[in-house]
């Protein structure tokens, strides 16, 4: 890059410290941003510096926010008695496309991973058995991601909150696993054929 | 996103702007930007303005650059006599790389395509043809991408010198084809593997 222009090259490093942005896809993504008109990049570079500037946690839910509860804690129309416990912002989003879901949220921000070093206080565990300590929630439900960490994560918060919330009416649940609409039995893994094997249901 | 605080949902949206990056992958990139140092943040959304700020077209290759003539135009050690015409500026950074080519160049931003409606006057032919009446250049090297595109565009402008430009010396040359290094020679296309007999030198 030695006779390439000096904010080429600091654009093409920025970009390429994004999560499974390369060199390669910064230099592709710098040229379009240069040949894009003006008030495109400049909406982009807003928008970054914007996020940045407005958006803080919830401190209830620990979800993001620009308001503090977040609109979702704050929305009276939702169930106040279930929380839908998940590792990351976007967890909620997905959930929320459902239309399914009308109760609250809490973000843990990660999930628990001894190999990685990624204990208890990494993550808004404690902060959930607070909000709990309440007593209004009748149930928690666990969408920690299928799979190791998130299995492991939800199990240390099952029996935290078996041992630590004095509530015997409050439920813990999991969502269901099993076959993913639209994918094909036959190349199902072993596991998630397992699962949805001890899942079935009455039709 | 109904809930979705806006300055996310406004950079999920300019994100997903930029070639190669859909929403989900938008997501991503917004939630890492969240999570970002302030500092990191900042770097990219002044990067993003500066080069847009800051990057012109030099007068006489169109290559990208801060001043102009661009610092290859002006650097008096390239050989002067010979022209590397290229399709896009991010060709140029490819050929700086090798070390190899000691040369100036012409970008031609784009090439050209009746399929597509870009034509003579989208991509800067004239302007080489321009530089060429100048009598100086002893060689152009045709270095579009090795396509029917490419190669299209290419002919053109090798009929163009001919027709135009009254320099009995001048050479008109193209990048050799073959084998890329460290291919298989089993999973060579037909067409490459053409070229590569065709190209076939004494050793």
């Amino acid at each position: 890059m030695s006779d390439v222009a000096a904010p080429v090259a600091a654009l093409v490093e920025e970009l390429s410290k994004l999560p499974g942005v390369g060199v390669k896809t910064a230099q592709r993504l710098t040229f379009f941003i240069l040949r894009s008109p003006n008030d495109q990049a400049r909406r982009l570079a807003e928008a970054i510096l914007r996020v940045k500037e407005s958006i803080i946690y919830c401190s209830r839910c620990y979800n993001i926010t620009e308001t503090d509860p977040c609109p979702i804690c704050s929305n009276p129309s939702r169930d106040q008695d279930a929380i839908c416990v998940v590792e990351e912002p976007l967890d909620v989003l997905a959930l929320e496309k459902t239309g399914v879901y009308k109760g609250l949220y809490h973000v843990l921000h990660g999930a628990l991973s001894p190999l990685n070093g990624i204990g208890r206080k990494d993550i808004r565990i404690d902060e959930l058995l607070k909000r709990l300590a309440g007593g209004n929630v009748q149930e928690v439900i666990l969408a920690t991601n299928p799979g190791f960490e998130g299995d492991y994560t939800a199990g240390v918060i099952k029996d935290d909150i078996k041992n630590e919330v004095a509530a015997p009416s409050l439920r813990v649940t999991s969502l269901a696993r099993g076959l993913p609409l639209g994918s094909d039995l036959e190349y199902a893994d072993e596991g998630t054929l397992s699962r949805a094997l001890e899942g079935r249901r009455e039709i």
